[in-house]
């Protein structure tokens, strides 16, 4: 076993999603830019609620939680946060109480992910359009409550982004570098999506640890890129103290990170973005959503129309099609 | 290969589906039960668009009709639809044009399958509150009008249920026994939905061919047993025409099909129906719908209830997502 792949196996980890997802060409998509080799991996159907990346970072973040004797997880984000409904699944898989708390204003109707959220039974705290910062102090404060009354709470911090949390990608990294040698096939440019940072982290330090076999994309939706980068920096550095193994490198030399496609910033819709969410499912009968996947196709697109592409291009699908219900 | 294997492989088939689909226990339902032994498996997850069981089906479907050179295809549903859906996104990915037939009027909201279709760009026909012989007449006509202008229709015939539309489930009969053997599960009782009865069909005629490994239960959700019993009889002697393979069996040697668990019938909950919306994705993270999913899950609970399952069940979980957002 090499050193990374022990490394990670010696982390709690509750069994979560349904691995490997799948990868498989968009043929369609190919033929339309007149190039071959554009895979996406499905990272949508991780099999837990409706699918989506964080189901990885809970593995390890659960896994962390009932290694500490927890009972009562608290996660934060707002109103169709994926994040939200995919650990209220979680949760209730692994038998743990959630609370999640919204920036945001309780919905007369129950949309999307929040539709979600009431079939799951969830204990949503909604308190009004406050700050991220507000948003954090009101979770601690919840936290501090369930203490008083002999509970043992664990608060996903920071959107599931952090030095545990960001093993879901390393270990992804790990599955799709086996994925692709197993069946021989030419994938080489990864494009994922920058919000926090966590999915960049993952990929970013898993590809490092592995001798770079993959080129990393990383497509904010959110950040400028320098922003982007000082969290993702600052992750990694956490990622090397959880697992022991130091990343040994200047970032710039193992990903490129590009604000160019985010437009006015997370959640709002470029044009193009906005097409992409109707133009995949006309190509490949595969749905995205107005925050983050479509704005990542939107980047790989020109990226291979630039001919930046040289090797076999992988399309990272984080999921997301709770929120999509609640965008339109 | 046997005969079963052999004579399936001659026939038509696009690949559109994400297969095996996984296939995996539910301890927190075996808990709650006080059994072991209780398998899910994920049609839901066929990969295509929201998933669900009718992409099996329209591998069939739609190679049948690239075969006959058809570039238009026509397919009839209620507005929710779960085929109407699936049938646009495989036509999407197989590069045809989809025409859907809905008796129901325009909503003005699109909700659920609706907002799929939408993103979809599929061409859809709002026929108001008419019943299911006029929708297939009008269908028919649309048909006739593409002819004269030179188009090569394929109606997509009784919800895709056909001596060609059932084929998909006796390949998911294969399937589930290849994935039962590999992995040395104990998975003998299946509880699946008989809607027009093409799952159903699939099922007991794929599992008679293999000379029974499982045992098949049908929970109708729309007509009396009597009614269902009729559909499946017809169904099985198409199949038996379609692959050249007789059925050799009576249907009541092959499986169980009840009417105990429909309520008032296609698309009205019952009590216990509607809790298990609520019950399953609080128990498993794993979301059902109203009209057929759930109630199947009555029905196996009921099974299990009363002993009459002795050597483990599996939930067909035949998908339904996106119609369960139109649903609330």
């Amino acid at each position: 076993m090499d050193k990374l792949t022990a490394a990670l196996s010696k982390m709690a980890r509750l069994e979560l999603a349904t691995l490997p997802t799948p990868l498989h060409r968009m043929k369609n998509f190919e033929d339309e830019l007149g190039v071959s080799q554009i895979y996406i991996k499905r990272d949508d159907m991780t099999g837990l609620g409706p699918g989506g990346n964080k189901i990885r970072s809970l593995e390890f973040l659960l896994g962390e939680a009932l290694r500490k004797n927890c009972d009562t997880i608290l996660v934060a984000g707002p109103l169709q946060s994926n994040l939200c409904t995919l650990t209220a699944c979680a949760c209730a898989k692994a038998r743990l109480r959630c609370v999640t708390v919204h920036n945001g204003t309780e919905p007369k109707e129950y949309r999307g992910n929040l539709l979600l959220n009431r079939l799951l039974n969830v204990d949503a705290h909604y308190i009004g359009d406050v700050s991220s910062e507000i948003r954090s102090q009101y979770t601690r404060n919840l936290a501090k409550e369930l203490r008083s009354q002999e509970k043992v709470p664990y608060i996903i911090e920071n959107g599931g982004t952090s030095g545990i949390g960001a093993l879901g990608y390393v270990s992804a990294c790990v599955e799709l570098q086996k994925q692709v040698n197993e069946h021989g096939l030419q994938v080489h440019t990864i494009f994922a999506p920058g919000g926090n940072g966590g999915v960049a982290t993952g990929l970013i330090y898993g590809n490092a640890l592995l001798d770079m076999p993959f080129e990393i994309i990383i497509i904010s939706v959110e950040s400028d890129s320098a922003s982007l980068k000082n969290n993702i920096s600052r992750t990694i550095a956490q990622v090397e103290q959880t697992l022991g193994l130091p990343f040994n490198r200047r970032l710039e030399e193992t990903c490129q990170i590009t604000d160019s496609y985010r437009g006015e910033g997370w959640g709002l819709n470029t044009r193009e973005s906005e097409r992409f969410v109707h133009r995949l499912p006309r190509m490949e009968g595969i749905f995205v959503e107005n925050v983050y996947t479509s704005k990542v196709l939107v980047g790989m697109e020109d990226f291979i129309r630039k001919k930046y592409v040289k090797k076999g291009a992988c399309y990272l699908h984080t999921g997301g099609v709770g929120a999509l219900f609640g965008q339109y």
